[in-house]
C-alpha cells in the first residue's frame, strides 16, 4: 500500500463510529486487524475497545504501556476502563490507577472492587441524585447547571442524608408534573435497588423482566454506589446466550472468528482430546464382542446406526433442557416432571422409529432377527437418550460444573456406550 | 385444592409484575398452567401475553372469542396489540378489529402492515413529535400537557410540516439547556431513521452499536411512522442468539421446554427421521466394505473413532462460522481466509492427535499396520471436517438455506462417511 491510500483509509476508520471499527477489526483476519489498529488516533482507541471481543482487546493491550493505557482511558466511563484494567497483570493495574487523577481513581477502584460479572463490576458512577423533600423547580434548575445529563439518564435517584436509596424520580415524570410539587410527590418507590453483589445473569433477567433502562446498585449498608445502563446489560444477555452455544461445542464463548491458526489449534485439540477418550471407551464396549461381530458382519455395518440415533434424540432433549436453565425455568420443583417427559418422549420415538427401522433392516438384510434386534436396542437407546439428555445437565449442575460444557461429552459417552452394548449384547444373546 | 388456597394463589398471581406472572407460566408443567391462568384477572391477561413465549401465547389465544380479545388487548400498545393478533387466523383479527375503536384499528392495522420480524413490526405509534422552530420553552409546556410521557421516551422526535423524520431532540439535552433557545440549536441530525422495511435483525445491530434506548421508524417516503424502543429489541437479542443454539439441534428458538409429551415426541421424531436416512446411508458405505471387516475385525472395533473426531472437530468449526454469521462478522470478503484457516487447523490437529492414536491402537492390537492406517484415515477425516465445518454453512447461506438448521445434518452426513470411507477404503487397500 502506499501512503496515499493509507491516509484514506485512516481517515475513513477515524470517522467510523467507535462500534463500526470494532466490527471492521472483529471481521478482519490477525494481520489486516493490527495494520488497522496502527492506523486509530491513539485518543479513539479507548473509545473502541469496549466494543471489541474480550480476547482481541486483550491483544491490544498488552502491547501497551501504561502511559498509553492512561491516554485511552481517559474520558472512559468507570465501568469501561474497569473493564480494561481487569485483563491487565496487577502490577500494571497499580500504575496506571497511580497516574489517573484521584476522583477517577477512586471511581474506578470502586468498580474494580466488585468481581466483573456481579452488579457491582457492571456499574457506572454516574447517577444524578436528588433528595425527597426538593420541589422539582429547584431540580430543574440543578439539572440545568449540568452540561449535559449522563447517556441513558431516564431516572434521577431519590436518596436520604446517609445516601441511601430511597427511590427513583422518572424524568417522563418530572416533564409532565407542576414544577412546585416535591420529589416525594411524584417519586416511585416499589422498584428496589440492585444489590451490587448480584450475579450479572441475575441482573440481566430483572432489566429484561421489567423492561429498565436504568437501574440503581447500593451496597449492603444500602447506599447507593451506582447504576447498571441496558446497554451493559444487553452485552451480558448477548454473552450468556452465546455460552450454551458455544460450550455444548467446547469452545468459549469469547472465541475470536478470526484469530490465527496457531492460536485456534491447540484450544480445539485439547476437545479432541477428551473426546477421543470417549471414543476409545465406545471402541473397548465393541472389542467385548468381537467373536459376535466375526459371525455376523451386518452387525458392524448396522451398529452406528443405533448409536447416532441415540445420539441425537439426546442431543435435543440436552439443547431443551440447557436452554430452559439459562432462561431461569428449570428448577428443582419441576424437573422431575421434566425427566419424566424426556422419558415418555423417548419411549414414543423409539417405538416409532423402531419399528420402521425394524422393516428396513428385515429387508435389506433378510433376516427377520436382526431387524428385532436393532429394533430392541433402539427402543433402549432412545429411551436412555431422553433420561440422560435431561438428568445430566440437571445433575451436573447440581455438582457445579458448567452443564454446557460437560453436558455434550457425558451425553453421547452414555449413549454411544448404551447404543453398542445394547444392539451387540441383544445380538450375541441371539446369535451366540 | 380447596378454595381458600385457590383464592390466596389467585391473589398472589393478581400482585406479581406480568413478566413474573409469564415466568411462572413457562415453567410450569401444561395442566398447572392451565390453572393458573385461569386465576387470572381477564383485565391482567393481556398485559401478560407479550411476555410469554408464542407457542404457549397461541394456545391460551386459540380458546378465546373476539369480545374477549379485545378486553385484553385495551391498553396494549400497538406493536404488542400486533403480535396477539397475528397469531390469530385472519376472520378472527377481522373480528376484533371491528371491535376496536376507530383510533386503535388504525395504529394496528399500520403495524399490521409490515411483517412481524422487520422494524414496522416492531415498532410503537406512540412518538411524541415536535417541530425545529420550536423554543424549548414552547416544548415544555407543550410535554407538560400529557399526563404522561410513553415509557423508554428518551428522544422527542424532530419532523417538518410534511411529517418528515429531521432528527431528534434528546430530552437529556432540553432539560439542560436554556428554555429561550429552539428545538434547531440542539437537535441531533446525524443519526439516520431506521426504514420500516429493514430486518429485525440488523435493527438489533444498529441499537447494539450504537447504544440507542428508541429509534424513529420512517416509512419509503421518508415520513415518521413510529418508534422501535429497546424493550422490543432485548426480545430480539434473545430469539437471535437461540436460534442458532436450537437450529443445531434440530428445534424450533420457541420450542416451549414444557410442552406436553403428544406435543413433543411428533416434533422432535421428524429430525430423528432425517437423521436416520443419514445414518442408513453412513451404514451403506460400510456395507460396501463388508469383505474387509469380515476379514479384520479390529476394523469394527475402531471405525466409529474416525467417524467421531470428525464430527467432533466439524461441529467446533460449523460452531464459530455459524456464530460470526449471526454476528455479523462472516461475508463474502473473509470467507476465503476462514475456510482456509479451518484447513490448517485440521491438519495440525489431525496429524497431532492421529499419531497419539496410531501410538494407542498399534499397542492395542499389536499390529503396526492398523495403527498407520488409522492415523492416514484421522487426518483425511479431520482436514474433510475443518473444511465441511466451514464451507457447508457458507454455501448454505448462498442458497437461502438456514445453515444453523441444516449445518448439521449436513455436516455429520460428510464426517461420518468420509470417516467410514478413507478408514475401510485405506485398509481395504492395504490388507486386501
Amino acid at each position: 500500500l502506499e501512503s496515499g491510500a493509507f491516509i484514506q483509509v485512516r481517515r475513513m476508520l477515524n470517522s467510523l463510529p467507535a462500534p463500526d471499527v470494532a466490527h471492521v477489526i472483529e471481521s478482519s483476519p490477525p494481520k489486516t486487524r493490527a495494520v488497522i489498529w496502527r492506523l486509530i488516533d491513539i485518543e479513539r482507541e479507548g473509545e473502541i475497545l469496549p466494543y471489541l471481543n474480550d480476547e482481541i482487546e486483550s491483544q491490544f493491550l498488552r502491547n501497551m504501556d501504561s502511559e498509553e493505557l492512561l491516554t485511552i482511558t481517559e474520558g472512559l466511563e468507570a465501568d469501561d476502563v474497569a473493564d480494561i484494567l481487569q485483563q491487565l497483570p496487577d502490577r500494571v493495574i497499580r500504575e496506571v490507577l497511580q497516574l489517573m487523577d484521584k476522583q477517577d481513581r477512586q471511581r474506578v477502584e470502586h468498580v474494580l472492587s466488585y468481581p466483573e460479572d456481579t452488579a457491582g463490576g457492571m456499574m457506572n458512577t454516574d447517577a444524578i441524585t436528588v433528595r425527597a423533600k426538593t420541589p422539582l423547580e429547584v431540580v430543574l434548575r440543578y439539572l440545568r447547571r449540568h452540561e449535559e445529563l449522563p447517556e441513558m439518564t431516564d431516572n434521577l435517584i431519590v436518596v436520604n442524608r446517609r445516601d441511601e436509596y430511597i427511590g427513583q424520580l422518572p424524568l417522563r415524570k418530572v416533564l409532565v408534573s407542576d414544577p412546585n410539587i416535591t420529589v416525594r410527590e411524584i417519586m416511585v418507590t416499589d422498584v428496589d435497588a440492585i444489590p451490587a453483589s448480584m450475579d450479572d445473569g441475575e441482573v440481566a433477567t430483572l432489566f429484561e423482566r421489567n423492561d429498565w433502562v436504568s437501574a440503581p446498585v447500593i451496597d449492603e449498608q444500602g447506599k447507593l454506589i451506582g447504576r447498571i445502563t441496558i446497554d451493559d446489560v444487553v452485552d451480558v444477555i448477548r454473552e450468556d446466550a452465546d455460552h450454551s452455544l458455544m460450550s455444548l461445542a467446547g469452545l468459549d464463548e469469547d472465541e475470536d472468528t478470526f484469530a490465527p491458526v496457531l492460536q485456534t489449534a491447540p484450544r480445539r485439540a485439547m476437545w479432541l482430546g477428551i473426546n477421543l477418550l470417549t471414543a476409545f471407551l465406545a471402541s473397548s464396549v465393541i472389542n467385548m464382542f468381537e467373536g459376535t461381530i466375526d459371525k455376523v458382519v451386518a452387525l458392524a455395518i448396522l451398529m452406528p446406526i443405533v448409536a447416532s440415533m441415540g445420539g441425537i434424540a439426546g442431543t435435543q432433549t440436552l439443547t431443551v433442557v440447557i436452554r430452559g436453565m439459562a432462561l431461569g425455568q428449570v428448577g428443582s420443583n419441576n424437573s422431575g416432571w421434566l425427566i419424566n417427559k424426556e422419558f415418555l418422549v423417548g419411549i414414543i420415538n423409539g417405538l416409532c422409529w423402531s419399528m420402521i427401522v425394524a422393516v428396513a433392516v428385515t429387508l435389506w438384510f433378510d433376516d427377520t432377527l436382526i431387524g428385532m434386534i436393532i429394533a430392541g436396542a433402539m427402543v433402549i437407546n432412545l429411551v436412555t437418550a431422553g433420561l440422560a439428555g435431561a438428568v445430566i445437565p440437571i445433575a451436573l449442575r447440581r455438582l457445579n460444573i458448567d452443564p454446557a460444557l460437560a453436558g455434550g461429552v457425558v451425553l453421547t459417552t452414555v449413549t454411544d456406550v448404551v447404543g453398542f452394548m445394547s444392539f451387540l449384547g441383544l445380538a450375541t444373546f441371539f446369535y451366540m
